[in-house]
């Protein structure tokens, strides 16, 4: 079978398609066919070695996919062949908190990905896709929907006429917009291009704001708020918008730390955490309980991942390319028929 | 000013009109002009003498209206003149579990409820109506709408994806059905009539069981959910249903005991509970800070409680007697203008 | 190596010493050479053939033990050759709520027990033991004190000055004792002898009630709570006590529906519930997360199980006699050396 | 009768010994005749005029004390006369999370506080004090002890077995400490001066820090949890410990932000929390029923506040003096009698 890995030198044009073996299940294992993956920018970092962590060289790398089981080994009990399933994240992570020593099961480094004909997963390490979306649509929940579900609802209790701030428009803040509208809360979503967020809009988001034009943006969140505040704040801008999300929530408000989209770089005075009373909290990704209640909402309220184009599998350092110029407004994906 | 008392005698032709003093605002209290009520089971039992508590003689019967401020005392700072609010039908409860000091403070008995045309609260037993309800509208909240929401979403986590089987069609399951469907669930109602179950599908129920025709509905709710059980039972039945919700709801789920429209008697064996690993708890109404939740959830998603019909307030009895015909659909509502 | 086995003909007398091939570990799997075993009453009718569910026959019973890991298969990372583990009762309950899927995965039937020289299980499926405790003190842990840790801290939320009312002394009651103890909560035990009860205060228990002396015990817990009823029952008796489990909880308390040492049979008025307020739960053994949080409070203060008496694994007939006789005060254990 | 005030002019030496008129109770006021009273570094800043608040001139100082009920008003039911009660901090803050509009009910500013021989309050702001406690150690709760257990067993759901850093051995800390020893946790206690430690460790410190000597503290923490880093901090240093107070805690962590005994200058990179994983979270005080449940820890488990020095209430300036030479080891309290 046909693989792409990377490493030990780093960015997309160096990507190989290398020639694999097919692998065999043993036991507690399953032999998924992939049928899509797509791309975070997480696979980003670590094809262009500049993840925070380190990884194997020859690493398969894009954690997100979906595919049908093949083969079964010994012992498998949970899923049978013909499934169509995604694989967990966090390969061992079933619910609750990480243990810590599980941290490294990572699909896409340290373990191999998805740019794989086949993979291997440890059949507690997948979760059946929802039948009401295609293969691409599937492709794109491991990564991006669990980290918006799992930090909005698992951890943050979203419950409906809450109130939520979606940091940009890359994949966890669709998801976490569309997963925030389908419970019947209000969203108000920041980009910096107007032309975004007259789409976030028709997703359902009830208030925009433009941060470029507003850099004091904490301000327009009060005032859509009527001076209460926001309940969430999905933050995915990192040290630079960390002040501005401080200012829009309410006091005892939430806010989840997921991504850093405006670089690593930035400080505040943790002094303005305690004068604004707020809870803020990073989780890495989520459980595999988090990802099977996500794709039941998906399913109960119809919600279909927004997808900005597909690329062929080999072709996965142009899909690369294309997310790392930041014009996509949804999941970039990949095919594999 | 009139007002409305029942007792020494009980019955609804007992219910006596009376002039009374206009209340006149203490330390932190307002006087609310009273512009709509509405009925609960709970007041027709009330009226009847037969509630399982015994209440002051000459009580203003009826918990659940809505009024405008027409005067406070000193120390007043939560609301103003002018302010169209609830009454919180447990008036101490701020959050948090019933404090059982704060127990007997409950309006419509044993202090008095809302059959008058002005009453007297304390400020913080008092919430402001949601803007885009009538008056009548919202009337229904503070008994039938609170339960709901404090049983659903303030102790049952409600999440959207999660499945809820409401038993039967009256006040509290109505707005169980509508705030659940707001929040992104999955509901299942159950009836006795179909005519009531086709009008609950046209709320939102996407699945419709008439018990009556299938006294092992249980079984229908396995069914409907594929064989995996609902997460949520708003039980309204009592001991005769709740077997049944025993075998509808799946392991871990949580069956909410909220009312006994099929009468107190019955009995089941706990061991049933045991087996089915059921979360089983009854909870008294809810908050105030359940009262405001649900309010902005009712706003931000457009949410107008079911109203069945509208008497003049003064006409109570046959108000009451209506409602104990049993075939409303939705809330039988009083005016005062 | 030996083993003994039950079925397909039941009873203690049938239990059988057989001759099994060594485990060889597979992927992920460990092999521990059992250390010691302790019994649970869930043994005593696993072996009797009366246990609620059907199990395969020539099952290897008893659910509780400690080995010591002696190979390791492929892809092991979490334990190494040396390590002292428990085995998890259920296999795969990682953490959160156990997944339905996964609810056949529990030690000593329908899966393989303890009373076997050596048992291989998943590295998923230990957790190391308390350093403190002997062999036969590990061996005590996976059901009988998961399960009280399970239903007083996990579900529970127990906390410093919380009341507690923990029915009878057998294995899952004195865990139950000494966990509330030592997180600083008030603790009254019911039992039907005095010499136990005096045994129960040595541990610990600020109150004592003899249930068979005051059949209306409800009310002696209702005195020693100064009116207020208990946070929590630890309800071991089943529907026998429920009854008066109900008269002793405060509104909003938690009774964990836990066993039925009183048999199966008996009724309550499910109204009962809704009048009480409480908040009734069952939940089976616990998970991994709790057996290790557990063992992290056993290790800082000091815990250590009760022990009645100690007999050769090979005598595993003449041990479940001995509990069956229902004399001990603390748990029966078997030695393996 | 007399009281103390501060304002316009600020400054300890400004405090002035006032005549009032005793006050009469209103509906649903008690007056309590002071008993005792205690200090915290809020006060410090308040009569300083350097609280980040502005407050009323001839504001009666000081949050914290203890009194007897002489006179109840009207509608008065939660307490009666001569019973012993310390005020709520937060008058209206009676469970769940603070509602923004109930803020400024605040003892000690904007609100009268207890440097007065009476003060009227609120029944629903007072609660009972432990029987077991002289006055000068009840007067010690309100403030300082509800924000120890608010913070750790309210928001914190502190269990047995977890672990916890304090930072510093004011009077926070040193409740944090005996709450976190009686609900069976393990505590680190971090200060600047060795002879405190020892005094810690002697309330029930297992491990003990010396951060002046070691600026790399959080290294100091890992070492002495065997690397798995601590449950949970509570922060008291303020912007100059968050950093390492940050290297201290587990993934999934939490650190609990009270103060800034170290100043309000100071920065992060807020990068560092999404990288550790931990949840930081500021809440103010703590709410009534925080107030109660410490209330029955205390009592259950013979907590004693520790002191470490009285003065007469009438010179409240010289405690504030010694206050702020920052020797003392426990509350400063001052008596009435």
């Amino acid at each position: 079978m046909r693989a792409i890995t990377i490493g030990p030198t780093f960015g997309s044009k160096n990507l190989k398609l290398v020639e694999r073996p097919e692998p065999t299940p043993r036991r507690c294992e399953v032999v998924v066919k992939v049928l899509a993956a797509s791309l975070n920018y997480r696979d980003l970092r670590v094809v262009a070695g500049t993840y925070h962590q380190d990884f194997p060289h020859e690493l398969v790398p894009v954690s997100d996919g979906v595919g049908e089981i093949v083969s079964v080994g010994p012992d498998v009990s949970r899923v049978v062949v013909g499934d169509r399933v995604c694989g967990v994240f966090f390969q061992r992570w079933v619910a609750g908190q990480l243990d810590p020593a599980d941290r490294a099961y990572q699909l896409g480094g340290p373990l191999d990905g998805m740019l794989s004909e086949y993979v291997k997963l440890d059949e507690r390490g997948v979760v059946k896709a929802p039948s009401h979306l295609s293969d691409v649509e599937a492709a794109t929940l491991p990564c991006a929907g669990v980290t918006a579900w799992h930090a909005l609802v698992t951890e943050g209790n979203l419950k409906a006429g809450d109130s939520v701030l979606v940091l940009g428009t890359g994949g966890v803040s669709l998801f976490a917009l569309q997963f925030a509208v389908a419970a019947g809360a209000q969203v108000i979503v920041a980009s910096s291009s107007d032309e975004k967020l007259v789409r976030a809009r028709a997703i359902g988001a009830a208030g925009a704001i433009n941060y470029v034009r507003t850099p004091e943006w904490g301000e327009d969140v009060m005032r859509l708020t009527g001076g209460r505040g926001v309940d969430h704040v999905v933050e995915l801008g990192g040290p630079s918008s960390f002040a501005q999300s401080l200012m829009s929530v309410r006091p005892g408000g939430q806010i989840a730390l997921i991504g850093y989209l405006g670089g690593m770089e930035g400080s505040i005075n943790p002094f303005e955490i305690f004068r604004r009373q707020a809870r803020v909290r990073s989780t890495p990704v989520g459980s595999r309980a988090s990802h099977e209640a996500m794709c039941r909402s998906m399913e109960i309220n119809g919600i279909r991942p927004i997808i900005d184009r597909s690329f062929a599998w080999t072709e996965a350092a142009a899909a690369l390319d294309y997310m790392s110029e930041g014009k996509h407004f949804g999941k970039i994906t990949l095919t594999f028929s």
